[in-house]
């Protein structure tokens, strides 16, 4: 999670809203992310989003069974639905959404019998550095 | 939505689950894309995304305001997600998908209050080829 909060404050630095993810395969990081949608001209470029797409391209393979996922913030239903394609084993996420995220609120993904894979999830490790990082970027901006 | 059904005959060619997708703003089509997960190693990659990125990439811009999106399956949550991100303004989906689709089925996105915006919605134009394309490729596979 380490790895991830500080993808996040490069990504507030950046001018992104400040979410970081690292994707972590047999103790090994395989890759780190930002937040880009803007930097990059792609409304897909979330954290969990890029590290798991540059994770199967690093192994080959479109399928990251065994692997955890590590983000700062809660998933929205976009990325909760990647996660479950890549069949992420475990997702541990540091601050709740309650206006965005898929997980534990709005659609709760995971719970839904279209979604055919549930990540292991564990949440509120780094909660307060992350959610603390959001807030400073939110009220900037205001 | 011929674009994307022939898309579509190209992935099951290519042993793709035969989805395929067209981005068309101002009357111009910008993307065109087959589901292609297996042959880029991304599990991210089914049409709908592809095309988003596509168009966004070419347009220089994270957001696709005005533009309709369409597709020859009913979208999954990654991808209804991915399509509220885009601000795309009207969705056009052949056949529903029952198992995997979030527009009326499963968490049926865009009714969700934590999703921000909700396109317009079109499902049914295409339906029997793509469906057709659909049950010939898993038949094959059985």
């Amino acid at each position: 999670m380490r790895r991830a909060l500080d993808a996040a404050a490069e990504a507030a630095r950046a001018g992104e809203v400040p979410v970081g993810a690292a994707l972590v395969l047999d103790g090994t990081v395989i890759a780190v992310a930002a937040n880009a949608p803007r930097a990059l001209c792609d409304p897909t470029a979330h954290a969990e989003m890029r590290v798991i797409r540059a994770a199967a391209e690093t192994l080959g393979r479109d399928r990251l069974e065994g692997a955890d996922l590590w983000v700062t913030l809660e998933p929205c239903a976009m990325c909760a639905g990647a996660i479950a394609h890549a069949r992420i084993a475990r997702l541990y996420y540091a601050a709740g959404d309650p206006k965005g995220g898929a997980i534990e609120h709005g659609p709760r993904l995971f719970g839904q019998p279209t979604v055919h894979h549930r990540p292991e999830v564990y949440a509120g490790i780094g909660e307060a550095e992350a959610a603390s990082l959001l807030r400073d970027f939110f009220r900037e901006r205001r």
